[in-house]
């Protein structure tokens, strides 16, 4: 997350996935608070795993669990807005995978905030990190921005 | 609400707001927290008073303020599952609208919870309560079921 | 929940447990959104519960869901106020087991809110409902106000 | 946040602030979401500027909005851990302060996980920055460590 003067735009993104803001999210000001856009990042990543049959949160015997996350907040969003994430992967390890993930308002092109969100796999019984399986790195390689 | 063997269906609601569930709103069994369905009764509430022209949070002099909520849970939500809120009004009185909404899990019929969300409306200025102006109280005839 | 004028007071509860509100927690208006109460209620009640060893959220083999839930709002809390929950029971069934719950700001003695909240116990391979254990009743005895 | 081994420690940080889970913190492996960090990262320094005079959310006409944030998750937390956030400032400028937080789990030397958080200081008419002020700026030095 180098400082940067301007957010992305959606042509930086490889694939999206459609949110929702809630009441809740609003906060004092008004805005959707800083940490619901996490809540967002987590729902975009593991719904989109969910929806190409890559991870069922029952009974997936190996599963990612988060590393590391952050997120430069660029514009204020606010409920009812629509958001749409957009996603796209940086970088695949043996264990980890290193998402980048923005959040657009309604139909604006440049995020209103983009962060990233690393993914280690891990076995279910007892969290040890494991080799991310052929399936899933060949899912993640079609998001891979280089 | 009345002790009653069975939920509601959709034919007993009269007007319904797309609600979307979150990673997040899953807790240790893997089901939507009891606490979400009061927030997605909010969202479904708020939102349909903002696509109405009813309700501004920044610049509405009156609005209502929650007076007295409750819900009855019959099924389990998970994510990632979408959310259907049904909506009618029950009463209608001098300051105060009282609203019943169910949550409809995917293209389930039978409602997974149904609530009730008693709304007061006050002024922005000193939340002292306010009658319920001609505009909204004409809408609200419209959701009402007696 | 009848209609009654006056929030209850310390002396209505049985045992107390304290919270902490959060940032995240104020609305639009600057207060506890209405939601935040049950996270607060399940909070207390679980919380109350692990005290004295009465539930592990990894290892019972029977717990207690969420049937039923309700809230009346008598005034605002608003971060930082630090909250204190008063716990009583007014019913314990076969299977269920009905706790009331008040939330008090800081010092105050009259209650900013007061609900109640239904626990039905369920084995956790398939949730079906179970009687409730004898130490299990034998503490909630001891919250019981008829 | 250099790729790093080992997590952070008590000693490592300037001031402290006490933190409470809830029930509703855990997701379905039973431990406190990730997002939930950033909700006690934000109480905790706004918590702690409170506590010194140093902001009114409903009275001050200048205050901080986040502008970036970040964390690395060493260990799993899990309601009903009590937390205790680790504070401490790595740079003052303008406009801006930048946070380092910790928390750490019940007793704990060592940091669940280690995050920042980015206040820019506005105005409340506009959101336009301004410079700090005098007295944030003579708070914050006291929590500088370089």
């Amino acid at each position: 997350m180098a400082t940067r003067a301007k957010p992305g735009t959606r042509s930086d993104y490889a694939d999206f996935y459609p949110l929702q803001t809630r009441w809740i999210d609003n906060d004092t000001y008004g805005h959707v608070n800083n940490a619901v856009a996490y809540s967002l990042f987590d729902t975009a990543v593991n719904g989109w795993l969910l929806d190409r049959g890559l991870f069922n949160p029952r009974t997936s015997e190996e599963y990612g669990i988060v590393a590391e996350t952050g997120c430069r907040y660029f514009a204020e969003m606010t409920f009812p807005d629509r958001i749409t994430a957009g996603l796209r992967i940086s970088h695949v390890g043996n264990s980890s995978v290193r998402y980048e993930v923005a959040l657009f308002r309604n139909e604006d092109e440049a995020a209103a905030c983009e962060g990233f969100f690393v993914h280690v796999y891990v076995r279910r019984k007892d969290h040890k990190p494991v080799s991310i399986a052929s399936a899933h790195r060949a899912a993640f390689e079609r998001l891979l921005v280089r």
